[in-house]
């Protein structure tokens, strides 16, 4: 294995009726007062924003209130709850949502203290050593980002698709209720899968080095989103289903799937967020688009990668019948997989380009890309 | 998944050559002052004495030494461990050593921030709440001690071998250079590879519920425990074997196999610590000594499970086949698996029996033990 650190310290708090724990859970780290953050306005509707307020109350926080999170979130809102969290003096954030929801409130905590505008934290100006402490409530499993370190988040006004990652970031503690998630869509969770998969998939096939512990687990979070994934799309109540694939979402970004890993990148978070920066696409629709076209065009250089999750994920041989397999199933579990099925046209393929080689500029970002090569690559999409 | 809560914020420095920053880790902790612990005087030739010291000592951080820690660690060593710490105002414990060093060190961590007698924290009277920060440089992977929360040690006056599992024992930072493992003996690296299998296969054959991604995450890790033993066993400086014999070891108890399980205990644990408590046999012989003739007799209460762990891991079909073959893995790698070749005689069986029954009214487990089932079950060993 490679040298590397691991540390996670969020506490996951996982199962039945946790929500109604949550006051519980932030006094224990001595929460007084707490902007809670979330998106629409259907959890006040389910009742989770009733049993959130009960149990903050119960416990003694107080707290201010900041909706309308949206999916791929936007620093406008990020700087709204800035205020809010300065004028209130809250110590903490709550994010009840996705990872939307709880991007933003990474990047609230982390600008709430600190003296500037917060879009210098996300563009790579000022590094963000500190934040108030985060908490949340998941309502879909995908970013994986209830268990790390980083958020992203779009600049609205220069259509930037930047964030961080720093240990201030991560959770305090995140609570998982799989039930929560019983009624996202099956566009969603289709979206969510991608994202999943991708997660995995972009340091399993771009990784120079990878031990085989690590390879074995990494198939098992594959395998296992691929096998609830077709379980939930046909019954959404499937509770285990739906907490193996809270649990997997988790795994995939928490740090567990680099243990010993070298030279992985992350080539169709890169492109996509382009695209979803841009025309507002949901990430994991704007994943499944970019895999198929990447995947074939990248499969060349590590081919013997390709063969073993042919084998390992789909019981195949080559990895030509990897790439078909995956594309088959995007599209059957609803995913779509080329630029026109998001609506975006072969005329925007040059403005997608620049928009992508601009931000592997700000980013200082080592890659193999020119902009040459994603245009060829786009063309494909 | 059933309910459960993941929490653990030991943060892992892995790789060559990381022994040589212990100091520098400390510091960022705000570690001033620490008591150094560890086993034999052999890390005064190896070096690795010299190495930790200049760190320490750039670091700006003092310290005083408690050496000669002996696997199978008992109490007296560590209460002498709590004067140190207190007279010399220490902020920190440093254990260099395997578990039984970073046990010591954890008992010596807990019982200088209490008032009483330590075997107290041990022994189920007081829980131990708090404690001084607790770093390592593993120098054996096997009890999963660097990445979990718990100490097991050894009363020698009254043979109890108790310990304590709270929050305030999880290592800061726990150092895995899998190279300082090189020199391990083959007996130990055999003790060591039993006792890693242990804490998985004790959760795997006794829990009533294991979800699927976490039957596949134990799994991988009893392969490549397997797997990697079998290569060190031949060439003890493979690097690679060792690292992932080193991070399968720290995940076996670092509650990543306790996802969503229900209904988990460790009987083979129970029994064998009352076999180095009376006879100081090193801990993973005893294990594999209870083993065959304890999943002999339980696999007829979960036969499935035995099944399924058949076929994953052996590539066998019957639970029958499974039994057989891990018992002549332990007996290919120089394991003992019968009493007599630890030289424990039949006449000590009601002994060991009622040492047994004492631990388990002692910890109130529940347990499906009686008195009978222990001599019966001795007997077959």
């Amino acid at each position: 294995m490679k040298d590397f650190t691991f540390y996670n310290p969020t506490r996951v708090e996982f199962g039945k009726d946790k929500e109604n724990k949550i006051g519980e859970y932030m006094a224990l780290y001595g929460v007084k007062k707490a902007l809670f953050v979330y998106g629409s306005e259907r959890i006040k509707t389910t009742g989770l924003f009733d049993k959130v307020s009960l149990s903050l109350g119960e416990n003694g926080i107080e707290f201010v209130t900041l909706g309308g999170i949206k999916s791929n979130p936007v620093i406008s809102t990020a700087r709204e709850g800035v205020r809010l969290a300065k004028e209130n003096g809250v110590d903490a954030v709550l994010a009840v949502g996705g990872g939307s929801v709880l991007d933003t409130a990474k990047v609230i905590a982390a600008g709430a203290v600190y003296d500037g505008d917060v879009w210098d934290l996300c563009s790579y100006k000022k590094y963000p050593d500190k934040a108030l402490k985060i908490f949340d409530i998941l309502t879909l499993s995908a970013t994986g980002s209830e268990m790390n370190s980083s958020a992203v988040i779009t600049n609205e006004e220069t259509t930037e698709k930047f964030g961080f990652s720093s240990p201030a970031a991560f959770p305090t503690v995140s609570v998982i209720n799989p039930e929560l998630q019983a009624t996202v869509s099956k566009d969603y969770l289709a979206y969510s899968a991608v994202d999943i998969l991708s997660h995995c998939m972009d340091l399993y096939f771009t990784a120079s080095y990878i031990p085989e512990f690590t390879a074995n687990h990494i198939e098992n979070i594959i395998k296992t989103v691929i096998r609830t994934t077709d379980i939930l799309l046909n019954n959404p109540d499937d509770y285990e289903a739906r907490s193996e694939f809270a649990w997997s979402a988790a795994q995939a970004l928490n740090r567990s799937t680099f243990a010993g890993v070298e030279g992985n990148r992350y080539d169709t978070h890169l492109i996509e967020h382009s695209l979803s920066a841009l025309y507002d696409v949901p990430h994991g629709a704007g994943l499944a688009v970019v895999y198929p076209a990447w995947t074939a065009w990248h499969m060349p250089t590590n081919r013997s990668r390709y063969e073993r999750f042919a084998q390992q994920v789909f019981g195949l041989q080559t990895a030509e019948e990897e790439i078909d397999a995956l594309t088959n199933w995007f599209i059957s579990i609803g995913a779509p997989v080329k630029l026109d099925q998001i609506d975006v046209g072969a005329d925007k393929i040059e403005e997608i380009a620049a928009h992508i080689y601009r931000t592997i500029e700000m980013a200082r970002m080592q890659s193999m890309y020119s902009k040459e090569t994603l245009i060829e690559l786009l063309n494909r999409m």
